[in-house]
């Protein structure tokens, strides 16, 4: 291992208490090991698919479990290869790729593959949510332009994520069908030009989403919500829809309904971002990576509502959890303590 | 129109009556159109897709119902089109392509693209079962080779499609995983040579079936059950796998997990005859239907539990839902009657 200045012994990350509580324990700093880099975290986001993770975590994986799937930061420390020796003493975006390693720490270490060298056009706050939000929203373009559809619901449209597909639609000139859950997150889309907005909450939603669906000719439906909201978009989907569920928010396994499938072929799939950049190989990786970029640099910054230090993970999530839509809640060690 | 002797004003079909019970009634022939053929009707079995299809059916569908997606019968008249002239005079195997006209009644009217001709060596009997399973069987096994599927999973494998799939199996060197419902069945398949089967009803189930899974590496399951066999069906399979629906035997909507769709990158999709070979076009098709020919001719036979006329269409599928594994339900035309 290859190092640059002093690395502690131990350090300060968020795992989870008996009560299955997140709190911060002092635990050994990981040793990166072949292909790896040692990452010295400046910030990292709570994200929709931490509170996932920590939901569906086998008994079994809580003992040596830290949160946190992505986070900027610096590279310290490499083990052998190429690209670990690259990113040596660089800020980087970084995705976790250990389970037991997380972006809610004072050090990570993960695949010198999961990240990505930060210009200094982006700042270390905007960095650590390079990687989920606005590479998630360049996975659903490329799966859309593959698959040729003409028009797409996007669900829980009112998020961050929400804001970076709401403009690469525009830009790709594909019409979305916004779904928020209230009417304040109506008007908002509204305000920025979104033009097919619903509301999940009003009475009229089933027919309003049919009929825009027959308008503009959707045949895919991007679900981060899960439960009934599948099988209402399964069933609002012409014959051969398609139903993507990447998120959880309702808490529920997704719904499906026999007819749809059976009948008018409609499929239901999974997307989760590390599963597609692993299936789809180093060229559109890179590629994707690229476009990412973009969009943060020069296109879409997302807000943040508020950052808490290493010790206050649970309210962090908690607040994040009371409202989403404010913006993105950030762990940035330290913070607030000196 | 052309037309071979007398043909009736009306005839006797099975229709469906206020209180949703199957009753035969008197209606018009009807008459077939461009592209179309009517067949006289010598026989036609009671299929778990009718069930499903007379569930599902709109409200607005129900007056103008008539019973049965496959048979066997006559061709006695046709309209513009050259093969439906072809036809005429010949026996055929047949499937329903018009919502209000079906198998379970004396004359049928049906586009002659959805007819086969009976070679002499396949009696009346055997060629009404001449589309739905064997030609499912085909199509599984067409979807099995283009993707690759080392090993399946099989439900409902003690029906008459899972005899074929059964066969295809061995024919293709798949090995299948067949589950059925009890202690019977499973040594009904053991008895014929079946090495894989497992008891849904057993307390070891779900563990069995994922040692099986893991042994034979099996990454497909064909699901006529739905409801929480699906999600069973989901967990069992490993990374990437896919559950097709086909049927619908625990008439409850198929259930989910949203691990298996998301981090496992599982996919659920429905499988509908009539839809495949649709999308899959005529040379997929034809060749198809000649092997779906040669199981019937040489390698399979269905055995048949009983026949009823069309007047006792309701006992009929009351019979068939007592003990689906018995064997086929036959509606003929005049049975017992004479």
């Amino acid at each position: 291992m290859e190092m640059q200045g002093a690395i502690p012994e131990n350090m300060l990350a968020v795992c989870l208490d008996a009560e299955g509580r997140l709190s911060a324990r002092k635990v050994p700093v990981p040793h990166p090991g072949k292909g790896e880099v040692l990452i010295q975290m400046a910030a990292a986001p709570v994200n929709p698919s931490d509170l996932a993770r920590i939901k569906h975590l086998d008994p079994s994986e809580r003992s040596s479990f830290i949160g946190g799937i992505e986070g900027s930061g610096k590279v310290v420390a490499h083990g052998k290869g190429l690209m670990p020796g690259l990113w040596m003493g660089k800020r980087v975006a970084c995705s976790s790729s250990h389970h037991n390693s997380g972006s809610w720490a004072e050090y990570m270490i993960t695949a010198a593959m999961a990240c990505i060298p930060l210009p200094n056009a982006i700042d270390d706050e905007q960095g650590s949510m390079l990687l989920v939000n606005p590479l998630t929203a360049v996975a659903f373009f490329d799966i859309i332009r593959q698959n040729k559809h003409k028009a797409v619901i996007n669900t829980a449209a009112a998020s961050s994520l929400g804001r970076f597909t709401e403009h690469l639609g525009k830009k790709n000139n594909i019409p979305l069908i916004h779904i928020v859950r209230n009417e304040n997150q109506v008007k908002t889309l509204k305000d920025r030009g979104a033009e097919f907005v619903l509301n999940s909450a009003s009475n009229e939603f089933e027919n309003d989403l049919h009929s825009y669906v027959t308008q503009l000719g959707a045949t895919l439906a991007l679900d981060a919500v899960g439960g009934s909201m599948t099988r209402q978009l399964l069933s609002a989907l012409p014959y051969g829809g398609h139903v993507i569920i990447y998120g959880n928010l309702s808490g529920e396994n997704p719904e499906t309904d026999h007819r749809s499938l059976v009948a008018d072929n409609k499929q239901i799939s999974g997307f989760y971002l590390v599963n597609w950049l692993k299936e789809k190989g180093m060229v559109t990786m890179i590629r994707s990576i690229v476009q990412a970029r973009q969009l943060l640099k020069n296109e879409v910054t997302v807000p943040v509502q508020s950052r808490f230090p290493l010790e206050q993970a649970q309210e962090a999530v908690n607040t994040y959890l009371a409202k989403m839509s404010a913006g993105k809640v950030l762990l940035v060690p330290g913070f607030g303590l000196q």
